[in-house]
């Protein structure tokens, strides 16, 4: 297993974390106390993983086009501040685990030039069309290994 | 193409449509106006479509099973009164229009015991897992025999 | 009531319509057909309406914060051709219809740069905070006529 | 703060749990893995949570009604399997964190009569209209206190 590299901390980004899209929040997002609903998050942590792995230059798709999915094991989130209707929120994520099989990636979620909305993290298992665990492709690993910090991996990156 | 039985009129459930499912309305479903979003209400359309078919004996599961699923191509909602947080909804569906290759369905949603919220109608294909356009298969063709009223199946179904 | 002026034609954006926002379409918006799924189309028309307004000049969020809100009475959608996930969508959006208290607004959703994957409509009436129906403000009116093109004012908006 | 009663085990209800409500698993709730998307089973905790209340005899409307509402400050959620869709899932909820403010639900989804499908947690604050944290109603908290095992009420509660 991957050793994690930063605890996300309230209202700091970690140096792993980047900058990777925008949000405006929706009335579909919003729920009767007027705040984001806080299941509606999980959908800003796809938006941000799908586009940091796009700026990694390896979208999503092209994983998919070959039958490998990145299944979510775990996601977590804290709340710190309610978003409101209409408010711009910027995504920031970044990968802070690798193991040979795993991935885990951290976000920040605050207001446009503000205040942290809320952090989180989300674990990933890489799957086949199946469903069955399968190994990290070479490729993906070339990927990280350029992308990510050294040492966000784990021991046994190196015997994959 | 088939012939459109009957138009649901508000406040009125037509006689094809039979009380299928009830559904409590969560924060989840709601907006910051504090009633349900409007775009939620097409997953109680969903429900409504699929009791329906288990009612019929015949689950949406089974016909997934054999790489068939029903495409929505139109999908139409009239909002008559709010549905609040908690309320218990009803859910009234039936089959309207058949032919070889498409489906209409009609909805009424109303307060438990109480007053049309919201009428609805959605026009389907069938299609393979490709989604190819299909015709009918002969097991769910005789089922909606049975289930619908005769002249709720077109001129050409006799053709097939 | 107010006059209709377009229908919206398959593939064909009418004038009326104008380019307001662009969409990535997410694996929260699809469904087991590995197709975006009927009802998050209308988070689409809601991107699409907002983002019209915001162009106007005029952000929901300020009338949200005058407590009138523009509640949704009817929304259809046709689906022309299944969006994927992943896919760079593009909203139109137009107002195509005006009265003192309702209001029209036609979309179209297309593939980015190609082709047309559904065209929609959603009515609505100005409202208040507690759900009644209220004239359309003579800021929103004055906006109004000065966006849509002249004859998409209906004849009942110089009495009031 | 109070003192946490039972970490929920992966596949064993811990005894704080109890059955709530079934829940049928959507075409909206899947994703293009053909599984349940990881952002639906916040809607499922909700369901949860909201049955474990009324259960009580305290259903949130109550609450809503006198302008409190149960803010989420965290919200975390380990899958263990997939749910598939039409599935029938049965979800468990139980109190097992108690203080003058703040409350822990703990969740367990399940396939009906069978195998866990995801375990989970949310962290809530009482707030109110404004969304400002208040202390606990005395009502809410006489029904805890009947409601709950003794030693899942922290030391603070006494001095309320």
């Amino acid at each position: 297993m991957g050793k994690r590299l930063a605890e996300p901390v309230s209202g700091e980004p970690t140096p792993a974390l980047r900058a990777v899209a925008k949000y405006r929040v929706l009335f579909a997002d919003c729920d009767p106390m007027r705040v984001m609903y806080y299941g509606s998050y999980f959908r800003l942590l796809e938006i941000g993983r799908a586009e940091l792995f796009r700026a990694f230059g390896h979208a999503f798709s092209c994983y998919i086009a070959r039958g490998l999915y990145l299944a979510v094991t775990e996601a977590q989130c804290r709340y710190w501040r309610p978003a409101f209707y209409d408010d711009e929120l910027e995504i920031l994520a970044g990968l802070t685990e690798v193991s040979g099989v795993r991935l885990r990636i951290d976000y920040l979620v605050k207001k446009s030039g503000g205040e942290t909305v809320a952090t989180a993290f989300t674990r990933h298992a890489v799957v086949n069309e199946q469903g069955r665990p399968v190994r990290l492709p070479a490729e993906l690993r070339a990927l990280l290994q350029e992308a990510v910090p050294a040492p966000a991996f784990g021991g046994d990156h190196r015997s994959t």
